[in-house]
């Protein structure tokens, strides 16, 4: 007898009609999606349009009846859902707001002023905010030229100094994969916490979750932003040995979940199969986007994200393809100087929303064909072959 | 175009079936409450069970529509609209998940190992757990033998070498309050940053905000877990001095607020209004709560807050109250030692609500009554008194 409860039958149809609205505003669950609120389609942010399952939505509509209760602390019913989900014991698991709240108190709990960690590069720049707060430092272990996993760099006695390293796995803004085999070489080489980030697991080939069990210097991060399109919901969690979590649950914030990031994340983890459409159809978009870059001379790095990450052609800057982009209303991610200044992170997302960016994308390339022209002097022709090298 | 956006007549059509539902479910919208999910009147938890109003509702339901993209970073336009409703800058305002939130970055931004902060005492225990955190130590500055405030104790020399002082205003657990022009004596006293936690507000005589602009130690904090509603969520707000804010905004995790307490938030404070009768009505109630429990022998501490703190009649014990509440669906809330060992804390809620715990409480009361009898002897007969004196 809540204020918001209603009769089962009373409920059902306004869910219904909820969910009916939903529908007629778009097609089916896979291939239809939002275009932003501020009439810019968002393609810098690596969010996920795709619509929830009815389940989940129905879901998010029925906790709002309860926004007067306290959550529940150590969000411990969704931590139990994880664990049964995963395999594990739900004190191997840690649950907060995004993957972002796990990275935070990781630093805190493990850095303290003057330590070093090492991170991915290029990679998540949050991670050297978090360890300046900390008064530590965080090293950068450079990807090599050709973007592949720095082996010999993340398992160097140098690399066995720090207090931990994180690995982004598929790695962001790369899109990078290192095999699991790899991975389970670094565990096995490096005596410290490895934090693989996994934000983008859904989108790659393989996942270093089974090897949690093996290796307790092992922790690995989910992120529900990209993969299960609810970055406005703030979910992520951690997995890892129980020691390493329960230090980090010690740090958490009191109550640091709202009533709807629980539930939301509950209820996508009982959905999960429901997924499975909308990670194929962005993997199909991956590749025929890639394939269009390739064909308006970007060098594009294979992708195991919902992103890709091409250098721009030959003659041309990647500001100014963000610049003729956000004219057509296209928001792209670019970067501001280092090695990736020449290079555009372009989310992928529907069918639809693909159509639109191609089109842009051809329609600009032809606009800067004269200057294309223009500057490509003789000793230019090769330069397609060389910018491949570099990449 | 949203997945989940209608057309403006249909969001109508199924908002007006939502709320209509709700309405049915209850009456008027100061006066019906829930009751617990579980079967139980949950009075130990200081939450506030009366309904939202439709608008802030509506936005609730409507920012479902947006899960997949992500939330503000630093909440600008909650901080924005918290600033224009109390007359300051968004500079001077940090929001984050409850004003639990804040408090942990209280600590970690002003305490480093071996530094010593205070708090006044009894009071918000997950303080000591913060501080602990950092490796410091939080000095507990007890209230006086009647609970008034110790402003000796809180301006000596001893309080003016901590980092920071801690003022719960309204104090929880006692509900007791301390007058702003002491609270403005404070912060001259003592040059020290000086947090008025003032998570129950509004349920209180006054408040000190409006000093803020004069001293620039005084952080004030809310929550709008008590004073409106929405515990589940998670919304709590600072403010204070540019620079205080600024540190403290650096603290915080990357997207720290999920979009419905964002939302959730600035519609509450668009429709502040609303509230008033309900914080009328709890008023209205802890009055009536208060004279009950005098009826059956309970020493009441006067409270400002949505709970009152009552010690159990001579010759009972606190858990024997606690327990019998408990078979009868009530939770109230006790404590395991020290000076309140022998009270209870109770929330005050609807009418209805308090017709239930005043009908068990009286019940609880007769059954009593032999023991009560048979334990005093005829030293005790003045042991009413004699309480009355020891609060």
């Amino acid at each position: 007898m809540s204020h918001l409860s209603f009769s089962g039958n009373k409920l059902n149809a306004v869910l219904a009609s909820f969910l009916d609205a939903a529908r007629q505003a778009g097609t089916s669950q896979v291939g239809k999606a939002p275009q932003s609120s501020h009439g810019f389609l968002r393609l810098h942010a690596n969010e996920n349009p795709f619509p929830l399952p009815d389940a989940v939505m129905k879901t998010a509509f029925n906790i709002l009846e309860r926004l007067f209760h306290y959550p529940e602390d150590d969000s411990a019913s969704l931590r139990e859902v994880a664990a049964k989900v995963y395999g594990f014991d739900s004190s191997q698991v840690i649950a907060a707001n995004g993957s972002a709240e796990i990275l935070s108190i990781i630093h805190r709990s493990f850095l303290s002023s003057g330590d070093t960690a090492g991170m991915l590069a290029p990679g998540f720049g949050y991670n050297h905010k978090l360890a300046a707060l900390q008064g530590a430092n965080l090293v950068d272990i450079e990807l090599k030229k050709d973007f592949s996993f720095p082996f010999e760099e993340i398992t160097s006695s140098h690399a066995n100094k720090m207090k931990f390293l994180v690995i982004a796995n598929p790695n962001n803004p790369t899109g990078t994969f290192a095999p699991i085999p790899v991975i389970e070489e670094v565990l096995k080489k490096v005596d410290r916490l490895v934090v693989v980030d996994e934000a983008y697991g859904e989108f790659g080939p393989d996942s270093a979750m089974r090897l949690i069990d093996k290796y307790p210097n092992l922790l690995v991060l989910k992120s529900f932003s990209k993969s299960f399109a609810v970055a406005g919901a703030r979910v992520g969690l951690g997995f890892g040995h129980p020691l390493v979590i329960q230090n980090l649950l010690g740090s958490l914030s009191m109550f640091n979940m709202n009533i709807l990031g629980q539930a939301i994340g509950i209820s996508i983890l009982e959905n999960l199969a429901a997924f499975k459409p909308l990670h194929e159809a962005i993997k199909e978009q991956r590749t025929r986007v890639s394939r269009e870059l390739e064909l308006l001379s970007f060098n594009v790095v294979p992708s195991h994200a919902n992103f890709v990450l091409a250098r721009v052609p030959q003659g041309t800057e990647s500001i100014e393809w963000q610049n003729a982009l956000r004219d057509r209303k296209i928001l792209v991610g670019g970067f501001l100087g280092g090695r990736l200044k020449d290079s555009l992170r372009i989310t992928i997302t529907t069918e639809k929303q693909m159509d639109t960016l191609i089109g842009a994308l051809r329609d600009i390339h032809a606009s800067f064909a004269p200057k294309r022209d223009q500057l490509r002097g003789p000793q230019n022709m090769g330069s397609k072959t060389v910018n491949q090298n570099q990449l």
